[in-house]
């Protein structure tokens, strides 16, 4: 078990959130509606609890599931209170009509977090390219990650695996964008046939 | 059964004409590089044939077998030879280290295409996100694709379909850009643990 603090209150923190706490972790919510946050927790249960927005997290692990827009100021708000964790970006840059992402090469809203997060902090791109409602089904699947750091990245891969997902390492921070691009070509695959119910894997043949 | 031109005689050609001349389909390989076509031929059998280089294929597909670097040249070598033709690129514009790619949102390298190619022609986006190994294997994959025509779509669908395939619509060609970038993700996890022998799937939940 493992205290996993998230940040947020919107749908990607209810699925991840109950889905950890039904494996087990203790899972903490951090947000600024913390009405939200509070009713998050009860709803969840086995333990859940609310930490005070711009706080030191709890968790080992901080994921941070809040839109994209706001990621980057949320990160500077809290500032050293986010030193030695592991910051987990779940964010999608879409653009209006999901047809490409507003961030460029080297500067996914990843890159953009750890230039912005505490020295000490280290962040791993993850949970991007699975839909919300495909992870609260608690199911198999696989996950791509990506970091710079191997044991941020080992932390989080361990976390995965814990929730019954295979984690699959695309490689470095800079392979964020990549990861950002494939949220855009699943939105793509469900909206054009295959349904929202979809979950990306990697077949070993 | 359909004619299937293929230009181009690598890896890439011999593993999409090798598994289409198994399933039953006439291939015509053309290169300019004529004598590596004729063997390609030669060695796969089943009917398949030469074409010259710059005249009209044979087939209704005609799969862009080429690097990225030179497709868009080629389309213009054969110009109105390809008129109705339905052209299926399946480059992958990757930059020297597979970082990233070298083709920037909406001039994707099928955009590319579709700008240089005969008015009558209508590019899908196919093939660049599984590896040619894995196409040599003959084992059920899913494909994603993308284009502007249903009508070429629902071609290229029906001969992926009879190779034993699964084609995932992605949308329009616009979103090829994101399968390029797919086609770094799916690098990027071969290289970092996963191995060369996977395939991308969106498995049904």
């Amino acid at each position: 078990m493992t205290t996993i603090s998230i940040i947020g209150s919107g749908n990607m923190a209810a699925a991840i959130g109950t889905r950890a706490a039904k494996h087990g972790h203790a899972v903490e919510f951090m947000s600024r509606n913390n009405a939200k946050a509070q009713a998050l927790a009860d709803q969840i249960g086995n333990g859940a609890t609310v930490g005070t927005f711009g706080a030191r997290p709890a968790g080992g692990i901080v994921i941070l599931a809040v839109l994209y827009s706001g990621a980057v100021e949320v990160v500077k708000h809290y500032g050293d209170a986010l030193t030695g964790k592991t910051l987990v970006d779940i964010t999608n840059p879409f653009n209006v009509d999901a047809s490409g992402v507003v961030t460029t090469p080297g500067n996914s809203v990843s890159e953009q977090i750890a230039a912005a997060a505490a020295e000490d902090a280290h962040v791993v791109k993850a949970f991007n390219t699975i839909f919300g409602g495909v992870i609260a089904q608690d199911k198999p699947t696989d996950v791509f990650f990506a970091g710079d750091s191997a044991e941020a990245k080992s932390r989080v891969a361990a976390f995965l695996e814990s929730l019954g997902m295979r984690p699959l390492d695309a490689g470095g921070l800079k392979m964020a964008h990549a990861l950002e691009w494939a949220g855009i070509l699943l939105v793509g695959l469900a909206s054009n046939g295959a349904g929202f119910d979809i979950a990306f894997g990697a077949e070993l043949l």
